[in-house]
């Protein structure tokens, strides 16, 4: 086993991507919010018409995606054809999914893409609720499924 | 109940902080990504001098700090006065652990900045490790405390 | 008259606003895309329930305006307590309109923030119905109010 | 007609350009500012050698245009081969326009770039002349003609 | 002698500003990019009315000194009531100085604001006189005054 | 000799690279900064185990590298496919001397990012040391080698 972003010496290192084909790859990631089962109620009886948390959550994770290069320091700077989040509510269990998908045509995957994605889809909607409570979790984020890439295919096994 | 970040007729909305009084807030948050004990292994085994990945993960956790109001579409751009992050790793059930803290003399809290340092300090570390091992888990992420502000005082209550 | 961004050797600079005191200040700012009957028609009968077009433009405008001063030169970064923007449909015209209003405490004013929600709102309207109509126009933009600072009251005088 | 940018359930989505060729593409916008003809005048007797007004809204405009996937949410980010502004002085009638210019060879095309590029170009205009004059109105900014991709060409029908 | 942006393990830390005072800061410093005599000549020849190379170089100092906290790690976010940059040009011994000035009220200087300008400005002077010449040099940057703050003055001594 | 950067009016423009091909392009820079012989002895001394100043400048370095376009007002956004950062100690002479390498497959180079890459690597430097000392310089930043592109191979003449 051994640290790609470390190099011998130990010192942090982008991988060196300059040989690898431009091929088609997609990632997928998923993560949860437990906001409890009173705020998906105050979610549903504000009957919004538009505009609800969850769309503003799905802007923030698009656009958060796009500026993963930006964040994570090794992470190298690709172009995303496709980026999507969608999200499903589980009232009994107090919890909001959210599930990415992200396409790219370059020479590395978008796996970290897919998990930021994620990650602001859920703290948006942390601070979108936070004045009604404050004891939310985001949880159990991971990378879900993963196609193309010289690694091969990667499905999560639960 | 009301969503602050929704107006009445539910569309989303900064909150007008204008009236608030420059005070002291600090702001603590939390979180886990479960690794492997192996990964723990791996990284214990490197014996590296400098530079390893808890330094690089620390690094992105600050900077990412910095950038939550470009990150979180409703969060004001405040002046973080400190930003700081600890972890810890547990290697027999298999995961680090981050906790940071974040203050600002402001008209609006630091919450969403600590959860921000925390998120991206474990998807950093997330990066660092993929090419050992894919599947794992960011959880737990939640604020622990708050000192400061008009609601006062919060613990997160296990 | 002069221009207080040109130096004395036509050099651009920033002004110094060191000597300023730190007051309340507001702007408002407004400005108008056409679309044409048919796009607003085309809007009213998607009756889409939520995360519709207005709420992306307002995520965009209330982003953009904190990140003004980065995108104008000369402009200082300023802590901004509020940005809100609102918006109305005329029908018969074909036009949409947005108004933004945004708050400071600093030691200048937040008239190129103001400006920069509308201009940023109506952009992201082009682009959500792009697809419809490539024809639209922005236009009208224009500071409709300044209150606060040394060069006191302004109001748009049409 | 549909709203690409909205999936079925009216949720905002980013446009799957995966499938689509990678192809050379030129987007050109216009714009205009009334400044009036005093200001113009201001600017001419100015006789500024360097660093003019028109030089730094150019700066702008052009850095502008590389950060709009920052500004529009549902925009690709895309390489830009090429970017460019012109301008042009009309003092009779007290306004200055701006003609852009943008080139890629992507998936997508260039308009939003294009419009952004015109926009901050004048939006920087003001900037530098609002200590002279408030009452500036920004206006007429529009797509003039789009070359290559899927829908073909396009030129805006006056 | 102690390192302030390392904790005791050795871990990068971002110093605790939260207990010091606002206070009138400015820092000023310099730095030399050697082009040689030919492109000076260059420069002087063109006898460019407007948009030179200095005014461009000048605009993007002062663009990246207010983007200094995301470019070092351990910066803190501050605002800054002014920023300038000055240039000389030695046409015998073939360089262009520039000396920068940033102005602060905050909890902590502005030193590195002042560095990244003068950095920002040559490194854009070598883009904008590259097609020219390659072997160009920059050199001796330093921070050449410092007032306010704890530390007190500070000069650079020759 | 020609300005690329100057337009016959003398404006600022981009460079159209629209008809380059892509090739694969490698450039390489240099620098240094002189912290004198005590302030080594003291990075020396603390034996710190980990995150050390390196580590956190290169780190600084990479992530800047991908930010150039942004920095440098007519730089094209390009993919970059590797960036590396070397770095070695002079004890008896009192500096440190970074290499940059950045590797790029695009229709043109990146030698403005192996420049930016060693810029930011020296100024954290700095900035993790200047609370030992103030009067360090950064110097002798240069390109150092360019391969690939239409002007072909490029190495310093010293």
């Amino acid at each position: 086993m051994e640290f790609t972003h470390l190099n011998r010496e130990g010192m942090p290192q982008m991988v060196d991507v300059s040989c690898k084909d431009i091929t088609e790859r997609i990632a997928r990631a998923s993560g949860r919010i437990y906001v409890g089962s009173e705020v998906i109620k105050a979610i549903e009886e504000s009957k919004l018409p538009k505009g609800d948390i969850f769309s503003v959550a799905k802007i923030a994770g698009i656009m958060a995606a796009k500026k993963t290069s930006e964040l994570i320091p090794l992470c190298h700077n690709i172009f995303l054809s496709h980026v999507d989040i969608s999200y499903s509510v589980n009232k009994e269990q107090g919890y909001i999914e959210a599930v990415s998908e992200v396409k790219t045509q370059a020479q590395t995957g978008a796996e970290m893409e897919a998990i930021t994605a994620v990650l602001i889809f859920l703290e948006t909607i942390y601070d979108m609720c936070k004045a009604l409570k404050k004891d939310m979790v985001i949880t159990d984020v991971r990378l879900i499924e993963k196609i193309g890439g010289k690694s091969g295919y990667y499905i999560f096994d639960e």
